[in-house]
């Protein structure tokens, strides 16, 4: 113990666990046992604020303790240890490692913060979000419910592959700029077609990437929010679409990509296409053109990462956002109101807190829906734009895309870090985020922008169950991607973006999965319980706890099998639990990337 | 006249005209009216052969003349005048100058020699063939016989466009390879569908760019010569199109690709698509390994004009040549014995002669068969592989595609040359082809490889107009290239390889090409008629003549109108029918952009 010893994971040191309400107390203790020590000081301050010295008391066994109020309001506040000492010497500080407890540090510039999230309010829990088992569609690649496959309305210069077995493909340029932009014809009614397939996978939300009309296969390139893109059928399509989900008890998320529209939009209009001058690069009258900040009218214009397709909208001008979420004629109403439950905001980080804010009030008036946000990060202490975001402290989103979350099953399966590496990275996201925020985050192992998780697991059917397994125990809300159940491989688009393969399905992955949703679907635990995870030498595992309910997996990450002969730490403290779980793990052995699944009482 | 004159297009210096069968007697006779001339000679030599000195014979009125047996055998013999005088002095001579008459040349080096060309004999007549109007279908791009445009077996990772209005275009990476290939889906039996399309327009015979088994939408990179690319159809689709042809009195001429295969051929098959180590590439025991010439196996090979895709056939080969035409189920008899009229050999510089004629022979072994060449230049004197060809001298080639002419159409509406250089430009061209090939040339105003005449002509209908009224009157088979008729336009390829507009035909384009047609087929003077070219600085024109008839098509190419105040020049030397027609001509206005329709009787 070096003499000086703190563990905000560890309910002995620090009280409450993890984020905190704005103006609640915070118990913090810390165990000095080197001698000469005058004074000890909990050091914090607000993210960007002041710091505060708080000067601790001393308890027995060399304990020294205070409380702290967070009252300084939501947002982050970071925190250290200085220990004076009797004899004038530098004094010594105690900051964060690598999660959990952390370490003494003589130079006080070489020091890290503790991170404490505090929130403003915990938003409600939306019961069907929270049981849901999500399947994310890219709608072009996922099925065509006209006969002969017939693709509807098909682009002018577009192209279509010739067979679904098609590897996709982007056709370009010598300099790299798209051409023509190519489709497989997957469309609305071919969803509403495989619902039944989906019902026997056992998912029972659907999160569609866009579906507005754009130009381009993956839409991100909005040209009418207003509009279903003519590929992917009519609005009709779109009704009876939802209409069939209602019936089957399904829900529906759509992408909302707000931060910036296609050149060639409605709004944008450079191509005309929507009527000679009506939009911004055509006519400066245009009621679109204050939506767009042009450095050089018409040609030069803000864009989203420079691409000229892609025209960046001004979030904060008030025309925008009343389109998008002001009147009763707003997108989000117009939409949501046909019963899309829950929305997924595209870049979230490059939208203003305000606007994002916006939103989620639209959707508050309705009843249950959902509002989350592309985060790549840990999305408590994101900073973009120079500013720490603060879209996961209640009121804003209700949960973000849990990236964080494949990174470190990734890494663990593909022994990239420690079992301990991984315990301690998750369990500083666990730390981090808001208890409702973690419940509501969508947990991938593999979206649209990612490579395919059967890939990245080299294509190893036991690997590929521990994944799920794991992302079926985490805290929040499960999202397959279309086609990992079927083997879909690739690495990052457009291979990510393959057909589904309805003649060559794999039904190993398929029953794998079907497996882990039916045992998350009938266990309470799983969808509402506590996390815990704990790890050894050899194995990794998440626990669930519920009252005195607990349920847990244990994954042997690597192709050796794994004899436990001493218990298991737990990187959080739920004593009883570790103590029945260990319990039950007593001489186990587990083969090579297999699991072992807990279930008891305390 | 400088006192030298002599002009092979006029019946008083050289009898007969142009080209002339073997050991026939060609009568030569120059007038030569300056003083102090000793003795003229022909100086004549075969083509690479050795030079023989005539003494001409002095007449009356200072011509000097002589007869000449072409007994050297087929072949071009060149020839020129020698003068030589009393006073010692350096000869004069006369030699070859713009098409007819020469010119006198001090110096032997700056010598042009005339052109005659000798042929070994006169193929027959195939009459269906010099009274057809063909017709050029690109099949992927004139119509898909299918229900709502379903593609008939689609091949593996190739794009199809998503509307027919799309724009051709190439999927090349970064380095100009072709990554996949692009079809539209036009089909066998989409071409049957519009026979009664084709019957209108008035057209009775096809050619089809290739139709046998390859990846490429050209289909020049055969991958088995013995199957119908399953993407047009099947083998059932041909012989229902022949069947359907026969019937309604048409006629069929395939492309025959001999030169080289595609790379995954049966033969090559370098992906082993057609059987591991069956093809040359991956087994030097394969039957095919001899067709191909390889620097280092299997990697470097010769192919056509180094493209990879295309390894080129040592057409010498043995096997080769019976798989192609030897046996009776070789590739010229398996198509042939299913009704195809016609062939025409693509890239024929690339073929032996030899090669050439073992089809030719396998041919004749029908009745009435033809087989035309691709050739882009003037063929009588074309020299390929440092060998002059001769598949135009009789037992080989009937005829060849007939470029010249539309560049001789082109620069006389473009007014790139003037009337005197397009009519010499042409009578060259009739001089030096034997009149059987003249008759059996394919006369195209527009190929696969050419840029559309209606964007060569600017989109002017009435240049339009004039050059398929060229086109018709001109020695030859006429063939429209499909959809030029319905005004489809671009550069070369891929834009002159649209796909056919059925929805947006130009009415006034089409009825054009209707009136020629229909002009054509009722005129047997046109059908079997001498051809003589006649011009003045305004007019050209293009008259046939059949014993005493004539009929004359006069056409003004420039955009103000013409007054006629003196007799046009004809390049040849029909008497009585130039006196004919200038006594019609007489004082006759033509508007610009106009023409004049002649008939009569001398």
């Amino acid at each position: 113990m070096n003499g000086i010893y703190f563990n905000p994971w560890n309910q002995l040191y620090k009280q409450p666990f993890g984020a905190t309400a704005v103006n609640q107390v915070v118990h913090f203790q810390i165990q000095v046992t080197i001698t000469q020590v005058s004074q000890v000081y909990l050091v914090i301050h607000k993210d960007f604020g002041e710091t505060q010295r708080v000067l601790l008391q001393k308890k027995d066994a060399d304990f020294y303790a205070e409380v702290y109020k967070l009252d300084k309001g939501k947002g982050l506040y970071f925190y250290h240890f200085e220990i004076q000492m009797n004899d004038s010497s530098e004094p010594v500080y105690y900051g964060s490692h690598q999660g959990g407890e952390g370490r003494i540090e003589k130079h006080r510039e070489k020091l890290w913060e503790f991170q404490l999230t505090c929130y403003e309010t915990e938003d409600p829990i939306v019961p069907w979000y929270r049981q849901a088992v999500f399947y994310q569609i890219f709608p072009d690649r996922f099925f065509n419910g006209n006969e002969n496959d017939k693709v509807n309305q098909p682009k002018k210069n577009s192209f279509l592959y010739a067979t679904k077995a098609d590897e996709p493909m982007y056709i370009k340029d010598a300099a790299g700029e798209i051409l023509r932009w190519d489709f497989y014809g997957g469309n609305l009614k071919g969803i509403e077609d495989k619902i039944p397939y989906l019902k026997k996978l056992g998912v029972n939300a659907l999160y569609l990437n866009p579906i507005f009309e754009a130009a381009s296969n993956h839409r991100y390139d909005t040209a009418d929010y207003l509009v279903i893109d003519p590929v992917l059928g009519t609005l009709a399509d779109f009704e009876k679409l939802v209409a069939t989900l209602k019936a089957q008890g399904m829900y529906l998320m759509l992408d909302g990509v707000f931060s910036h529209v296609g050149q060639n939009s409605r709004y944008f209009n450079r191509d005309g296409s929507y009527g000679k001058n009506r939009g911004a690069y055509q006519n400066p009258q245009s009621p679109y053109f204050s939506w767009f900040q042009f450095f050089e009218y018409p040609q030069r214009y803000q864009s989203w990462w420079g691409i000229a397709d892609l025209p960046t909208i001004d979030k904060l001008n008030p025309t925008f956002q009343q389109f998008i979420y002001g009147g009763q004629q707003s997108v989000i109403d117009q939409w949501t109101s046909r019963g899309v439950d829950a929305w997924r905001l595209d870049v979230a980080d490059e939208l203003p807190e305000i606007f994002i804010e916006g939103i989620r009030q639209k959707l508050d008036q309705y009843t249950d829906k959902v509002l989350i946000g592309e985060v790549w990060e840990d999305a408590s202490n994101k900073i973009s734009y120079q500013q720490r975001r603060q879209y996961i402290l209640g009121g804003r989103l209700q949960g973000v895309m849990n990236y964080p979350l494949r990174d470190g099953i990734l890494s663990l399966l593909n022994h990239v870090n420690s079992t301990e590496e991984v315990a301690r990275m998750l369990t500083t996201l666990i730390e981090n985020y808001p208890k409702f925020i973690l419940y509501s985050n969508l947990n991938n192992l593999g979206t649209h922008d990612t490579e395919r998780i059967f890939s990245m697991l080299n294509q190893d059917v036991k690997k590929f169950d521990l994944a799920f397994g794991l992302l079926f125990f985490f805290i929040g809300v499960p999202c397959i991607y279309y086609g990992d159940e079927a083997g879909l491989t690739g690495g990052k688009d457009p291979e990510n973006r393959k057909f589904f393969p309805w003649k060559e399905q794999n039904i190993t992955l398929f029953t794998i999965c079907q497996k882990w949703i039916a045992l998350r679907k009938t266990s309470e635990v799983l969808i509402e319980g506590e996390i815990h995870l704990f790890y050894n030498l050899g194995l990794f595992g998440i626990a669930r706890t519920l009252g005195s309910v607990y349920q847990a997996l244990v994954v042997n990450p690597l192709d050796s099998s794994y004899q436990i002969t001493e218990p298991l730490s737990f990187t959080t403290s739920p004593v009883s639990v570790a103590k029945a779980i260990n319990r039950q793990l007593e001489n186990v052995k587990l083969e090579g990337l297999s699991y072992h699944i807990l279930e008891g009482q305390v």
